[in-house]
């Protein structure tokens, strides 16, 4: 599967993240002499943004760039168009691409409102051409709205909705072809009453940012705005509520009957006043804020499997199946690094460290991967087993920072008929300094007896091969350990 | 303090929830007769969000329902309304209310965007009056906006904007009197476009919901259009990507030149596309669906330190200062039960029940609210000493599933000049079943210095209470244990 992106600016390279993020392979076509070096810095945020989003295998793609837009499409499965909003341009583009592209190839365009029967007027395959539009940071917003035109046709529509499905993304498919589809209508909306208000000196742009992010915009993070009233209404009813907004309707409650003129005076003064909000943090800054933000929220909604934390639960249980992370098998006679991430930057204490119960979190993370490593994988729980910790010993040794790389090194101390017995390392990523170690007992159980009972295969005999391998290590420096204060008590 | 609420609904009722929550005591007054009941309902909700919210140390309030409105107000130190947007029911009830409230009583409204000026016109004191609108649910959303009419005093302005911080919310502080105030002109923007695109039937309600919740609503929960539109302009900056937009607002990406008629039939066609998108769930189910993803993503931001979140970190900075929960000193010859929570729905395992590491991370705050206990607080930290576990060892015994009640029991086995041994019992907070057991050691550090030293007072002696007032207990089961395997290695 490879993908040609033609346009390397913030919305090109946003794809580039996530496509490479999730294991494909990328050509980029963009004349522009910087977009080789701006397309390189969204891949390093969308690859620092996926680290700490998920601890799912993955295999990472490639990029490469090239020079001329023959090359760049000439193997391509899908190319996808993000450069300036330009009926002449892109209609231009896509008749060049026509005439290098192979002859299945499916063509999507990143505008944000042009319509598809326009852009694909002039194609030779009009019905392999629709609208792909993703929202910034394309990395990790799963959104993306998959407009179809006249002579598109419905199985352009399904390949494309199963491509951004599987690279994580929420494809909606908007059923009318209208000017700004759905979702940039709502922000066009919003964004020109924003205007207005800043026109008539009512807010300035932070105050204004701060009526939408310490309010509405935690309720639009989950549900709508429908879903969101059908709660306000409450018993009710959806009937009862709207028939109050009926005279409201008529209130001067916004000025969207006129555009505001947004002339060089207007310009200047949201510029002043968005340097004031920006507190000196350069753009770069700001993203990496946006991005953490983001990644923490994901996760969230991930921990309630609901709305986009439901995609990615869904993306990572197919990333978890496939089980490839692209490093092949380890050598099994050392310590098996199943484990590697950066430190969590929602897990830190009052100091910045990695907060204590964290490297217990980080462990159990070792163990699933051990245990996925033997077999005891989704297919393996569905049939009624399952693994039970029962004990663990945690030793502190060093503090660690926010982002920095740590990896579990994981020994098989012991295996009996039902039982494992764990020590993992955890070290600096870099250094490979010992940062803590843990030590756990794991009972084998039939989930539905809710008993212990014995491995079953494919597990017994990879578990057993996995102790068989690390019999000959010397037993680690702390194992066997209890908890106690010498000559005290 | 006293809080007089005057109104029942949904609004009235969230004030309830969040005031009580903080512990302030507040007097409903509503005359419709299911009035008691709504404002219970959204009382339990509330209890239930902050559970999961915040550990913080709460004394909770007290809710008295009166049946005069003289009754309500007589002994109030606030009065909040929130009666229907009526300009007329709302002037006559503040004429009513200034007959009985004390005098220097602070009368605030949460209209959503009737102007102050013209509510205030008929009071005798109309310098203590203003509007104060919060965000449903006012339980969790941080946000309020403060709008002072022409006769509104500076006063009355920062002691109500004192008041709403001191109880978790963010005041915004709209400084120009308009019609919707901030908030609201930008949500009845995005509420009339989505609309017209029910009402041309480009999109239905669930549709339009995706549209805001997989995409630019997860941006708007954490910054707002302006900083969202900054970092989208990259380096050229925002001047650039603002002259960009000028020919965008002249195209036709918005129908709000003209209002849709709110008519029966588009009524009857949002509610039946309502009841389609939630699914049978009941709004209560929705309710809680809403509030456990609003607490999600607070405690995300607040890992983060950011927007809401900050809110958060800085309202639970100030609850655990003041230390005061209400429940008086526990017995000190028994286990101490100083950590009691319900099981966080965000930590659990596939099998819906709280996941393994968890059990470590409630263990961590059981040492934490010990450590608080013998004094070891924000000062002493501040003063350059803290406590860090050097060693951890965790038995599992039995599963919790989601929200069930848990409480630690924690018993100190021995302290020494530096070191301090903690044997913690993680027990069912209704059945009292022993769960899990976690046994610590911990190290007092100059932090400065990275080192070892002495316990420094007041924590050295209360230190050694507990541990004499702890030493006639029997050591627990399963204290001094090591993880091994009997009989095979």
């Amino acid at each position: 599967m490879r993908v040609a992106l033609v346009g390397g600016g913030v919305i090109g390279g946003g794809w580039a993240g996530r496509l490479v993020e999730n294991g494909l392979d990328v050509v980029v076509f963009d004349p522009h002499p910087d977009a080789e070096r701006r397309v390189r810095e969204v891949l390093e945020n969308a690859e620092r943004a996926w680290k700490q989003l998920t601890y799912a295998p993955r295999r990472r793609g490639t990029v490469t760039f090239v020079g001329d837009l023959d090359e760049a499409v000439r193997h391509a499965d899908l190319v996808q168009e993000s450069v300036p909003e330009n009926v002449e341009l892109k209609r231009r583009l896509f008749a060049e691409i026509e005439k290098h592209a192979p002859a299945d190839a499916l063509f999507a365009s990143s505008t944000s409102g042009l319509l598809p029967s326009v852009l694909q007027a002039e194609l030779r395959n009009p019905e392999r051409f629709l609208v792909a539009h993703p929202f910034n940071p394309v990395y990790l917003l799963p959104l993306v709205e998959i407009v179809g035109g006249e002579s598109t046709s419905e199985q352009s529509i399904s390949r494309a909705s199963e491509l951004y499905e599987s690279i994580g993304m929420r494809p909606l498919r908007v059923r009318t072809e209208i000017d700004g589809f759905v979702a940039d209508r709502l922000l066009e909306a919003l964004w020109r009453e924003a205007l207005w208000l800043v026109e008539d000196d009512v807010a300035t742009v932070e105050e204004i940012d701060d009526a939408v992010r310490f309010g509405p915009g935690l309720r639009w993070a989950q549900m709508g705005t429908f879903l969101t009233y059908r709660i306000a209404g409450g018993e009710e009813g959806m009937h009862h509520f709207l028939e109050q907004f009926g005279p409201a309707l008529k209130w001067p409650w916004t000025k969207l009957m006129d555009v505001p003129e947004l002339d060089a005076e207007l310009i200047d003064r949201i510029a002043r006043q968005s340097d004031e909000q920006a507190r000196g943090l350069s753009v770069r800054e700001l993203e990496r804020i946006r991005d953490d933000n983001l990644v923490a929220i994901l996760q969230a909604l991930r921990a309630r499997t609901y709305a986009a934390g439901e995609v990615l639960h869904e993306h990572e249980t197919r990333l978890f199946a496939a089980g490839a992370d692209g490093r092949g098998e380890p050598d099994a006679r050392e310590p098996l690094r199943l484990h590697e991430t950066t430190v969590d930057p929602s897990s830190l204490d009052y100091n910045g460290h990695m907060t204590e119960s964290r490297y217990g979190v980080e462990f159990g993370y070792a163990t699933d991967a051990f245990l996925r490593h033997v077999g005891l994988d989704a297919q393996y729980l569905e049939s009624g087993h399952s693994a039970y910790t029962v004990e663990g010993h945690v030793r502190f040794l060093r503090e660690v920072a926010a982002l920095e790389p740590i990896a579990v090194d994981t020994q098989v101390l012991a295996v009996d008929g039902k039982r494992l017995h764990l020590f993992h390392s955890l070290r600096h990523g870099g250094s490979g300094e010992l940062l803590a170690t843990g030590e756990y007992m794991l009972l084998h159980v039939d989930t539905a007896e809710g008993r212990t009972c014995p491995w079953e295969e494919p597990v017994a005999s990879r578990l057993s091969e996995a102790a068989t391998a690390h019999a000959r290590l010397p037993l680690p420096e702390g194992a066997g350990r209890a908890v106690s204060m010498p000559g005290s008590g």
